[in-house]
């Protein structure tokens, strides 16, 4: 059966990888980059066919610029390559280490995670760069791609198997599905003999579908129904320019704000402000019934409002009494993924920071800085929204695992 | 319905577990160790009459064992409690800060998972033990036990929760699942909306059943296949007492050896010692044909009998001719718990150090140090034979996630 062979290859090159040196994995990784430039006649003819094929079958036009990929994102995927490999290599380090009555020593030592799934929708460049990050972090990885960007998937992998392939090393650290059977991907997330772990990188309904029918361990990743709330002690000149920028700087991203809460103090004084601003910006507003009052020509908002990653030139609105209103609130419609307060109030922040239970909780800044790059990691392999192992942006220590070293000469337990 | 409303219940508490003071959590541990002491009487009536159904049905002896609660027992969940205590609080700890380029300020801090739910068998005491960790670690749980033990665990679910109630402490922080329908218990494998993790503790079918069923995210606990391995360089004199002590000293516990590895080059001067001393224990040995050579009087292993955990007097032996035989056997039949090498070849212990891909890996000592109070963590919840989250014993950080805290001064995203 195929897709176990996929499993058994990607279970026997993972002990290869994780004995890896640093520099042999950096020259495999820059050698890949070579290969995508020196390849791209064949990405881009691969890719045109989807693309193709995508136009014939009507696909949004959003979609298809996702998919299409040109000889500057091919570029962009190389560059992405070259910069893991100047990333620290996390394998080996010593995490912490100890030495107990009885003479053990006791290292416990980061190691890769074995065998990565990634699971993921149209775009292409994805390919490459969870390849590049997987590996760097000594995992082979089993990639499953929207079946809409097959041909390009297949060339991408095809010319990072060729470069590792002259490296010396085992081919068989990237792996593609081809079958896009969903069966196949069924039996994928099923795989618990030969993969470690899955991350789906997609929409909600992507995620949702993994972890209703995968019995893999999976991190859930990037859906964001990020907040912000503008508190009474608000400093309402800077709240604009965070809430313009959180909203409208990048629309479809899983960190923009998709709702706003505001104090009652200050909704009188602010939304009218606020609504000015974000039209200009072509933001559509849906407030609650005191919203309303403030700026009337708004759309009232539903439950179902508060409820949903817009991912869109869409804002909805919440008037509350108290801090305590607002951190209830956010609890309840929260992703867990990103939400921020506006306060001059340090205590009040400090006790917003503590008990909104999300990620990444924010201060008087925007919440577009949930990013592996904004927070210094260098790379990202995604967002995580759950509580289990990583939480909030993934760099290549949250690709590794651990495990414990223990040297004796002679000890039992009595 | 019921189940959601535990549910419901432990999100609302979590929040105020999360932010709890360490001297109130703590002050909350001695009332429901004092508790537990005050409640002998009625805990042993209840735990009787379990006992009582049990026999009735004609339940294993051993089971009956692990299911009867003696005052003793009862004054060592007190213990426990006290123990636990007296451990540091894991919550709060700053794991990480660095401040940005643009003047964020970012803090990586320690932080409770939120709702554990816990799912066990029969034995009554892992709902006092259970509660303590997850409760100093500033989770809510949500315990469903055997239902051959409902009694017991009701009257010492009650018993904690009226003590957390004399503490002032809302006592959803414990709660125990007392419908004892399979159907239930699937239901709350699937509460993702209320429920953190799940971490089951009991046989490997328990374990294998949450894995299939559930969608919250899991930590495999507890099966192990333990190896230890006789490299063509050991101290056959040291090897004796180790295998020994591994495959005897406690016999239905995970850490427990099951399979022995042996290079050919010793095999002839070693097996028939090893043999000898093993049978004074009554271990019945089950061994590949070169083993059977060199001990004629054992039963030969089947491959199945290589994938076993037996949890009993029996020990399988495998003949290699090379480390990296041994290497491959074991990756290829452990479950990942603990395995050692014994050799006085240092250059050979670290290569199997890095290879073998088990959450603990020895050199010269027995693999029943894996245990969170021989790793010195003062607690242990299980240990994880998974590599996702936590690896080995777990303590109380190991019961804990993280969040980023960032404070800005109104930076946006450019």
């Amino acid at each position: 059966m195929e897709l176990k062979g996929l499993g058994k290859a990607a279970a026997a090159v993972k002990y290869e990888l994780a004995c890896m040196p640093e520099e042999e994995k950096n020259r495999a990784l820059l050698a890949a980059a070579a290969g995508l430039i020196r390849d791209t006649d064949r990405i881009l003819t691969a890719n045109a066919k989807d693309v193709a094929d995508g136009e014939a079958k009507g696909m949004h036009p959003g979609l298809v610029d996702r998919l299409r990929l040109t000889k500057e994102r091919i570029q962009a995927m190389a560059e992405g390559l070259k910069q893991v490999s100047a990333l620290p290599d996390p394998v080996g380090e010593v995490l912490d280490s100890f030495t107990r009555p009885n003479g053990l020593k006791i290292e416990k030592r980061r190691v890769p995670l074995g065998v990565i799934g990634i699971i993921y929708e149209s775009r292409p460049n994805v390919t490459a760069d969870a390849f590049g990050l997987c590996f760097k972090a000594g995992n082979a990885c089993i990639l499953k791609g929207g079946s809409d960007a097959l041909s390009s998937n297949l060339a991408i992998t095809e010319s990072l198997r060729a470069s590792l392939k002259e490296c010396g090393i085992n081919p068989d650290a990237v792996q593609l599905i081809t079958d896009t059977d969903r069966a196949v991907t069924e039996q994928f997330m099923r795989m618990n003999e030969y993969v470690d772990v899955l991350i789906p990188r997609g929409g909600a309904g992507l995620i949702r579908a993994v972890v209703e029918h995968s019995t893999v361990p999976v991190i859930e990743t990037g859906t964001g129904n990020c907040h912000i709330y503008v508190d009474a002690y608000a400093d309402l000149a800077k709240a604009i320019p965070i809430i313009i920028n959180a909203k409208t700087q990048r629309i479809g991203v899983c960190n923009a704000c998709e709702s706003l809460v505001i104090h009652e103090s200050v909704r009188e004084r602010f939304l009218p402000m606020l609504a000015q601003a974000l039209r200009e910006k072509n933001v559509e507003l849906r407030g609650d019934e005191r919203a309303l009052e403030a700026v009337p020509d708004m759309l009232e908002a539903t439950e179902a409002d508060f409820g949903t990653e817009y991912l869109d030139y869409i804002l909805s609105i919440k008037t509350v009494d108290s801090l305590e209103e607002a951190i209830r609130h956010i609890n309840r419609f929260s992703t867990g993924h990103s939400d921020a307060i506006l306060t001059e109030d340090a205590e009040r922040a400090e006790r917003f920071l503590n008990e909104v239970d999300s990620a990444c909780v924010y201060v008087n800044a925007s919440t577009r800085f949930t990013d592996g790059f904004e927070f210094g990691f260098g790379a990202e392999i995604g967002i995580s929204t759950q509580k289990l192992h990583a939480r909030g942006p993934m760099g290549l220590s949250e690709l590794t695992s651990y495990k414990y070293v223990i040297r004796g000469n002679g000890q039992i337990r009595s």
